[in-house]
């Protein structure tokens, strides 16, 4: 039987992973450390492990213990914006982390080490996104997703540990992290309006997105490393058509039964327009149809209504105030 | 005045570039782990501080109290073959190391950070390597000094501080560690020489590097922040014919005075050519006759037969023992 290693699987993107995995027969091990996720959207019949993938010890101690066929590494902390603020904190987390994982796949000799990267590797101005572009991130959440991707190229040619690459597009759905100010566009409105706030939009609203609804990412995440043609390869996966944020607004209002009131706030640094090309993908996954935005943002809204809004806290640790967003700043000193 | 931090200045490089700005007039301050780096090298007149740059808090402390002008990061473990097998201690060292000092440099409004990187970012079959190559590095040294390049370009465009970017080639010469048996084969070579030694080559001994005297690369560095249009450019750095490695043994045998025996070990994973255009530096920082391999060889061995042999310590804290090449390896449990 296959035993599977899920990092950050009690957070949103890990948790329908680890779903999958059980129901594909895999004995699962969700590692967390419950800094963005929740104990509750660990699947049943999952273990839980409550720990970081910055304690090293611990991994060795688990892929000792439980010899793991693939590891599954979605932990991350995935602000992008925030990230040009927070730089050791992101290279701490999403390349240190990721290297403890890798060091231990290589020597614990997992099949494959399934590694979701994002689309923030390509940067700026290269639409439609190709995994062939030749990435440009610009900011270092992108540089941190962009050097896991290259080291586990070299550790696949020195090692020969296979791995799968995923740069999903702006996902979002149900248990989503709708608490959390600095990430997940969707969740961040739909927390807004059951507060009877205003939706807070970064600049005129007229950058876009392909949004993209878990439903479809997750599955294929989880099945990939059945597809030996998947092996050593990176994939784009996400949605196909971009909607600007104003659009995203009005459909979630609507979803969510609520007026669509808007705040524009001063634009950040951030790309314009995003959209990938998944030909890769669908070439070895299939191609099939997609969830629409009205539908997926209905199904997000109908749990989010269930569960109510999520207490937004403020990030402890900003390493550079300067230019920090108006709205994400906080009246204290430096802690750098 | 300028003052100026120099980052592994009891190093060989630093300690060189920290002496040309003493020349220059910098108030300079040396700050160093000893790690790799020995207190007399450290150059009279600079303010020596015993430390980490992965103190950031003794980095701010510095930063406060010297309100530097230009940072100088010469820091680094620049082991490329060594760094599949100390991939995290790999990326704290050069790249947690360094964005604690990026952070520390828009914090205190540096004027300018001057980076070492390496032509380790290049990656193989890209001769000559040029700055407008693709970087596809292939060890862990290289994907780290990239991402620190990355890391300075999103920096400058984001918060304005700006930067200039070396990548030398295979830099020797005088105060370089010969007793570091991971990396610098002409330290290796010298080394083992004096100690009656065969000269170790991996392989075959025809991969060819454009081995660079220090004289070549310590100017320019410390005066590359009175060049305007060096701003927030990347530059090759170093000389410009290629010697195998067969040929520098002959050579360093013949300064050392010694018969040249080599003992050739199993290959290993390392680019088999290599060498950089240069014409960029060159149209900047003017074009000059370079010291050739037989006169730079020549001076460092006269610094070495004054100096001995250094003892060849082991790297503790090997993470993967597998592939580790067996002049490496040491018989020792997994350190991890």
């Amino acid at each position: 039987m296959s035993v599977s290693l899920v990092t950050g699987g009690a957070g949103f993107m890990g948790s329908h992973v680890a779903e999958h995995l059980l129901k594909m027969g895999h004995s699962t091990v969700v590692l967390d450390d419950l800094s963005g996720g929740f104990r509750e959207n660990v699947p049943a019949g999952a273990i839980f492990v409550e720990g970081s993938i910055l304690d090293h010890e611990l991994i060795n101690h688990l892929f000792r213990k439980h010899s793991f066929t693939y590891v599954y590494h979605l932990a991350a902390y995935a602000a992008e914006g925030l990230s040009h603020f927070i730089k050791r904190f992101n290279y701490n987390n999403n390349l240190i982390g990721s290297v403890n994982l890798i060091n231990a796949a290589v020597n614990y000799e997992v099949k494959c080490l399934v590694f979701t990267s994002s689309i923030a590797v390509y940067g700026a101005g290269q639409v439609p996104m190709r995994e062939d572009t030749v990435p440009i991130p610009e900011d270092s959440y992108g540089i941190s997703k962009l050097a896991v991707e290259q080291e586990l190229r070299i550790t696949h040619e020195m090692f020969g540990l296979d791995y799968v690459i995923f740069r999903p597009h702006n996902v979002y759905g149900e248990r989503q992290n709708i608490g959390d100010r600095y990430r997940n566009v969707v969740g961040i409105f739909m927390n807004q309006l059951l507060q009877g706030k205003a939706m807070t939009i970064f600049g005129d609203g007229s950058q876009q997105r392909a949004f993209t609804h878990i439903d479809d990412v997750a599955p294929i995440l989880a099945s990939c490393v059945e597809k030996p043609a998947a092996r050593n390869q990176i994939f784009n996966i996400g949605a196909d058509t971009p909607h600007s944020v104003n659009d995203l607004a009005s459909v979630v209002a609507a979803a969510m039964e609520k007026s669509p009131r808007i705040e524009h706030l001063d634009a950040r640094n951030e790309v314009k327009l995003a959209f990938s090309d998944h030909s890769k993908a669908e070439a070895i996954f299939g191609k099939r149809e997609k969830v629409s935005l009205n539908d997926g943002v209905q199904r997000m809204a109908d749990w989010v209504k269930k569960n109510g809004a999520r207490e937004s806290s403020i990030f402890e640790g900003i390493e550079i105030e300067r230019k920090l967003p108006a709205s994400w700043a906080r009246v204290a000193s430096l802690t750098r």
